[in-house]
């Protein structure tokens, strides 16, 4: 394949594979997975505007397709039904982006008991903008410093402390990431979500799970989705990241926490008048996501198999890792090589300077070519 | 035409009138125009989501059309950059509604002087969800209550007031809406405007305008839209009202107050990861929505006279008003005539319960079609 | 009744026991008592600090005085007791100021329904540096600009407004100060304060009374203090205002209002270390002080009799007025009669700049003379 | 030296002038000097009531004693004169509460930098209800868990962390307690804390000193107050535990920020109408506190050294400790010691459960006797 023939076959052509119906013609398909982009850097297909407009105009035209009314009802009320069933919650809604979906899941968790315990290395804690902390009123304590892990003693430490001040200040929340971004997509051990869940519970505390990528886990750990979910009163999930939105988030908890936090979404400024541009693709991403997760891990590790039977690769797996994981190239400089396989089809991102490792993102797009061929082309991209 | 033909012509093809390249073959649109639906609840087009997702494909395929990443850059900067010229103001932020538009200007304008004198019939005192006062901390004063105008003289009485407290609590900002929504969309006195600007530049007072139709009132006042802008430091103006958004705002001010912005719009959570999806139609509408909402008008003034020639319709028009007006049906009941209106492609709202006025909103989808047809189908409604 | 005669009656006699030297020299109080300030600018004695670090001398000195800690029991535990049951609640909480009395108040009653409708003229909006906003993130709607009384018509359009937003702002709380000291102490409508309670109850919005000086009121209105606390869940009374303390508040409600609201006083910076100082002089100040008021009056009004009598004097009473009226002097300067009769033992504040009249408040200090000695020195004060 | 010498020589001497009835009866004086309490549980005089209103009385009454206005000027001003110079600061101001005085400095100095470092065992984060977070708006980051010392490497770390968020969140406020209450009163190494201070102001991050206790500092370090608090922006020391003070603190710093800052008092509801009553005593115990302090060393040195060489007493002084020590008995129930010394006029605080070690805290008390005086106490209270 070259350069040439990719381009001539069209990007709408290629977004056929998860459009309704795909599959039924095993050759069309086949056709489609030699022409794609496969893409290391993103958590879903890494769509482009025009690859994106035309699968929301195909589903835009489906009979029964229905516009929200300031993110409420339409489209979005099935993408919140669609996300409470797979994460076993009652209620779930949509909001337009995770850092709101956090702020309001703690916010009302927490009510009087200001206090939230929270990783050090967190999204909520470091990428947020202290909104909990500033909007929300809220103190947000930071634990286990430089661990994806929160351990129980550290949560039990500052419950007791929190008590013991001469004013109250008491944690009415323990908010946990997995797997948690800044420590490379690593996972907190499910042993001590358990145990922290437990304690936490014995307690009176409210648990929110920060699960922008949560759906990547079951395939690395051996736990169902909702073993995860039901250790947390509260669940938040990308819909960007693993499910081709072009933004948004779900939080997902009881009936009575979901009553009425529509008009907290409204006073954040957060009630997008029309939301469904944002999340059309994202209930039929979601339906087969951890179907089509394992079978990209699948590919990814034939080709792995393939690249370091050769010598001239090494991948890094990281313990307790999830979607990501790093690749060395040997006797070449490494940013040339990133360089030359974008021309073949494959989109990387830079080598980490100093180490010179790639890291590389698990996603569907893996499933755009088969091991064999993926590897030929990474071998390619190893001569100038 | 009857329903049918309206139907088997297509909702795509309705949405070349607007497209790129629309008008070059005069009689395509011409046979558009007489096709397509009639919206007098609308502000903009109406859009449905297949016709929106159908234009935002055609704009994705562009050459040069990128996307923005967390609303930074692409398509959003373009947007931001065409209405910072519109508005004659030095820089603009896109923000995803305008409930956070006006919470993130009345915010950082008052800096310390929290104070924010409104108007009582406003949105931002409203319908806001009050997250100016819970969120932001700040103090808004309602003034004029049942008023579109604010008075100089309540802006004086209550900033020498707040300074004559025991404690200061000076005012930082005024913020005045015009058009005002619930005020049936009539505009605050211009001569009002700049008595209030004036006195509050002189005491050191910022002003914000939330102009969410301003681009209506240059129509109605004759005053040009930078003539309103110039009295403000700030400037909201709505994408999805005028200009067929999905969602989205314009927050306008000088460089000083845009930059650095972006990171109270996060900390909001209003950062959508990609916010392309809901604005690539903006651009095009606010070029032309001037020229097509005086032609509009002219569309709309022809057709009442029609009708009201006729003894049937009686116009009520609003002192001050802008976008909307209101229609009296004689010799029928009103909630039939509105629903045998729609069956000829023209939809209007409910008629108030009490009066039977329908309210009207004036519109570029009266550019669909000439008067004369317009008049002749408001006729034949007349008759179940 | 001559002056001997009324200290052998009377209320004033009692805080002769605690002056400095009392009861080592019988000859030395009787030259204090013919000598004593009479005080038109307090709403108390008006101590200096040697007349009342003296009485508090005696005070600490007596058995079973206890020192607080930390605002927590010993005598102020007394005078909560005591002001709980005067104002027929059942508990009371000490509070440094006024300001973090009505401060805790509304922040707590209002809980998640965040706005709070108080008079524009209040102490609360106007006085407070805006801590309900800025700090307790209530939003407070300023209403009946001008009046003293809050109509229920207000209330209820207000009421219902906010729950006709786009987005919920339910009132939670109404604030009713009386009398209004921004309004000459006037009191607000009794009728109109049992309609708004009424109403506010069946809508399950709860009730404050900012009663800083409500202790006056029974004396002119005939109702007693227990009729105007039962139309409300809390009530602020000052105690540095009318029982000579040198600063605090007593905030009065439920138990389950008052219980753990300790910690907000300490959170807001409110829990002296060591209160006692600031208020002991309360409890025996407040046992007496509706007798003495009355008895204040007495001697006010035949005062005024006398003087106006002379032809020189005119006193003008305010419609709902309570501890303030206004007097005029005809035929001199008032400003030089002012400080003429400083020289006489008579301390009055400076003529309102424009009218030449002196405001003048009543309290106990008029009992320590008789209205025609009061009166004499009043004709003479007028010659230069 | 016996105890008339001592009080010959002495410090309290001055003190005997302000007691009940001082000056009248020069035998009733003697007696009482005999008899007066030690106390080892409290930082100052550890007044009761009666003492304390009686040297208020005593102040009250000299020539040219003014209170103050709302907590503005007279016996207030004269307090925060002395205050700023000692602490070599332009400027100072009274606040009721170091709980109030801390919120006050970190919501000033932050402003838009709302990320302020603490140490995780500071008053501040701990024992202040959380305002700083609640009603502040900040969000303190707490570091070092278990040390005095807030050591550079941490607060570099969180410096740099909390500039490489996607958000802004820069440190505003780098905020220390020395000595530490809640690590037995021990205090941060001087050599770190100049560190810190130096690093801070390279990167225009502000610092505060919780210097609650510090005046004990430089009889323990050599260092002299000023070259503490000159590594400060702001510095709070507290009022009542060294000075006598029924409650209160100092807050000092630049002339620019003082300025306009009782406004923010009075929003918080910490403007007492009159403070005096709280502070008359402070002028006097400040301007002698560090002579005192060294004297009172001297005396415990003696004591202990008398009474560890009797072999049944021992004591453990703690590693950049300050006030305290602790104290152990062999030999007999400590509890039962404590309760017998208490006979002998010295108080004492029960032994920690477990160690049985007593708690000490050396105050001017101390300077009441003679160290062999109070040694045979000691050694009487060994027998039941």
């Amino acid at each position: 394949m070259d350069r040439r023939t990719f381009l001539a076959t069209g990007s709408l052509a290629a977004t056929a594979s998860v459009l309704p119906g795909a599959g039924t013609a095993a050759q069309s398909v086949r056709d489609e997975r030699l022409f794609q982009r496969i893409d290391f850097t993103s958590d879903g297909l890494g769509l482009d505007p025009h690859e994106y407009a035309s699968r929301l105009q195909a589903m835009a035209g489906r009979d029964g397709f229905l516009a929200d009314n300031y993110s409420l009802g339409g489209e979005v009320a099935k993408v919140e039904q669609a996300f409470a069933r797979l994460l076993g919650k009652p209620a779930a809604m949509f909001v337009a982006t995770g850092t709101l979906a956090n702020l309001l899941a703690v916010r009302r968790l927490a009510g009087d008991d200001r206090r939230v315990l929270v990783q050090a290395e967190s999204h909520l804690y470091n990428d947020s903008g202290d909104g909990a902390q500033l909007l929300g009123g809220l103190n947000l304590v930071p634990l286990a410093p430089g661990q994806a892990t929160l351990p129980l003693t550290e949560v039990r430490d500052w419950v007791e402390r929190s008590r013991s001040g001469r004013v109250r200040n008491d944690v009415g929340v323990v908010s946990i990431e997995t797997p948690v971004r800044r420590r490379d997509h690593t996972a907190a051990d499910f042993g001590e979500l358990e145990r922290v869940s437990r304690y936490a519970r014995a307690e009176g505390i409210r648990l929110h799970l920060d699960g922008a990528r949560l759906f990547a886990l079951p395939q690395h750990s051996g736990q169902p989705l909702q073993a995860y979910t039901a250790l947390f009163d509260t669940v938040y999930v990308s819909l960007w990241k693993h499910f081709n939105a072009a933004s948004g988030a779900i939080l997902a908890g009881s009936e009575d926490f979901i009553d009425g936090l529509s008009h907290e979404r409204r006073m954040f400024g957060g009630a997008l008048p029309a939301a469904w541009p944002q999340l059309a693709l994202v209930e039929e991403s979601a339906a087969r996501f951890q179907v089509d997760y394992a079978e990209s891990w699948r590919v990814a590790d034939a080709l792995l198999g393939i690249l370091e039977a050769s010598g001239r690769f090494r991948a890094r797996r990281l313990g307790d890792g999830s979607v990501r994981f790093y690749l060395s190239v040997a006797g070449t400089d490494p940013a040339g090589f990133v360089q030359r396989i974008r021309q073949r089809g494959i989109r990387m991102a830079m080598p980490v300077p100093g180490t010179g490792e790639i890291p590389m993102q698990v996603n569907a797009t893996l499933l755009r070519a088969a091991p064999d061929d993926l590897a030929r082309r990474f071998m390619d991209a190893l001569h100038a």
